[in-house]
């Protein structure tokens, strides 16, 4: 039986891309069984797509882990292929950050390789679907039992590109200077917080009252478990299924109602 | 081999979510075939989730059927696997109403167990992600045949959440007064009208030329089998693929036309 | 085994539709793995899914390939099943000319039926869901491996409908004069000349400075081999990975900026 192969990309499904993806693994290894885990990732945003891949990958069965957000493809980043350190799962795509959180999840990178030129790529190469050309074969061989050093080039795991993220801190006063890290369907707004480092802010507890400030603006809302535990309309901060602090409106959409993106900053502090 | 698995919700496809529910099957049932019967429920739509799992349904073989619309998902709302009258299908969903309408497809429901604390959940079960920690797992150990009554705990099905449901009726006047229930992708508006009861409306037949009143307005249709049987930009009405009664126009949006959403009124009579 | 089947179509993925043939094939030939070419065709575009399907089809192994992109659906338009001449591909959709473009890709047609009233549709026919009723029971039952002319009546393949699509020519000052086919989800606009063309049209060269004009507007681009081969915010002109000259703008939205739809005319020409 080959490995179970898992993919996530921002090739959305408007076009064809997903499924030449598909098409190109199970010609290959036809055996394989393929999840998707989403395609919805914003274009090119390779620290959203970083963060579903490595929230979902734990999910998944130890196997073949395929991620395409590629802005440069067809530039000068390398693509890889990567082993992690527990469960020997493997991780293919470009050499831009997206991988590597997930790869942490099971103790890092304990070896890697280059694939660009891989022998088992689709030729010719095309500038701009790598996806098609490079990392579906290589993930088809690899799902079908083929060594992992023969995909490619051996690669120094340290050499690897990592991605610079916001981590939320402490201010001054006490008060949590957090960021928007992502922002899902229903416009729930994840923050660069987690269950981890909640222990650093000992005041924020399950039914507090809360301040949020975002620029000029100060709104409030109440830490939580769930969207139940506020009236509809208000404002929630919560740690969600992925352990992620979030902030959400009941019934509402919170990215718009704080004028939210990734990136932007929100101050939490007691009112 | 597992029995069959459909899966259909209002997670919709931008995030991780339905790619999650996917692997967590897949790695306890790794054999289970899993279809996708649509993710694009309108969020929290339960009466629009419940017509499309009962349109979609009985095309499906046999098996287990996912189904999360779930508005509710934290509170108090329980958790069910159901077992049909006819076919001994399983239907696993929150008890909101959800699941009863394609169960009656197969002659009700026969037993009923309430899953919320079921021993086959994942721990810990987050307050936002049933789907995940609730649904997928006993979803998957159903398919793979453990016995239905292992889920969780027996349940009265007299005692199970039923929608209410707007019907079609006649006026004293002799027309007709539906209401909208859901519009599709290209605005085709679905009424609460099917093709069961249009024998209590005689007078509705190919061919007839309609009024239709819509509030203070009112406007031409005609009824007949199908789009083309009208000209570009004129109103249809119709029987829909699933025998439900639904109006359209040709090459255009009706929803949009008549500004028609969910729960509106629509009067058919004779011009 | 079963032949591997692919599916696509102009259906989308708000609804039920996609699930429901995926469900009417597996419960006729539940081994048959079905993989989804995308269903984000826009609505009604018979070009756009045709180029969409003969891009494809060829990263498939050769199975069985549905596509329904069916504006007459209900009307007088023929149901059919087409066996290429190479590979013994079988296709699978309406007689509108969907289908023929990734037919020539094999050799075009070597043998066609009428499956309208094939033996194996589900009965009753509805007037709208030919690829529940038809395509779906017609394309399992193929894939099952049942005999070709035991889908339907045979038909003479020179009767079938084709598309008549633009073509790029020269003009007499030597321009080229193309036409925008398709745009992607991310704005590239795919035009009516492709790679074997280029021979056509000495002058362009990797690294040529061109003029594109668009109406009355005419503005600057490069032909270049990739996006990053320009400034972000500039335009290029590119062959894609199918082998298509399109133009873009390096993380921008080409079809946006120059105002391009399907259809409209575009001149191409040294500056």
């Amino acid at each position: 039986m080959p490995r179970p192969i898992t993919f996530l990309s921002d090739y959305g499904l408007a076009d064809e891309f997903v499924g030449v993806v598909h098409a190109v693994i199970a010609r290959i290894c036809p055996d394989a069984r393929i999840i998707d885990l989403g395609h919805g990732v914003p274009r090119h945003d390779v620290v959203a797509g970083a963060l579903a891949l490595a929230r979902a990958v734990p999910y998944a069965a130890p196997g073949v882990h395929l991620a395409v957000v590629d802005p440069e493809v067809g530039a000068r980043r390398r693509a890889v292929a990567l082993r992690t350190a527990q469960e020997a799962r493997i991780l293919v795509g470009p050499d831009n950050g997206l991988l590597i959180p997930a790869a942490e999840r099971f103790g890092g990178v304990a070896e890697a390789v280059e694939i660009s030129h891989s022998p088992w790529r689709l030729e010719p190469v095309s500038a701009t679907f790598h996806g098609r050309d490079v990392f579906a074969p290589v993930t088809a061989r690899l799902a079908g039992g083929e060594p992992f050093a023969a995909a490619g080039a051996p690669l120094d795991p340290a050499g690897l590109v990592r991605l610079e993220r916001p981590r939320a801190h402490r201010d001054a006063d006490g008060s949590i200077v957090a960021h928007a890290v992502a922002t899902d369907a229903f416009g729930n707004v994840l923050l660069d917080l987690d269950h981890g480092q909640l222990g650093e802010f000992g005041w924020l507890r399950l039914g507090r009252a809360l301040r949020l400030k975002r620029g000029d603006r100060v709104v409030r809302a109440q830490y939580v478990r769930t969207f139940a535990d506020v009236a509809p309309g208000e404002l929630l901060v919560y740690e969600d299924a992925s352990q992620t602090v979030a902030i959400a409106v009941n019934s509402g959409d919170a990215a718009a109602e704080l004028a939210l993106r990734p990136g932007d900053e929100v101050r939490i502090s007691a009112p």
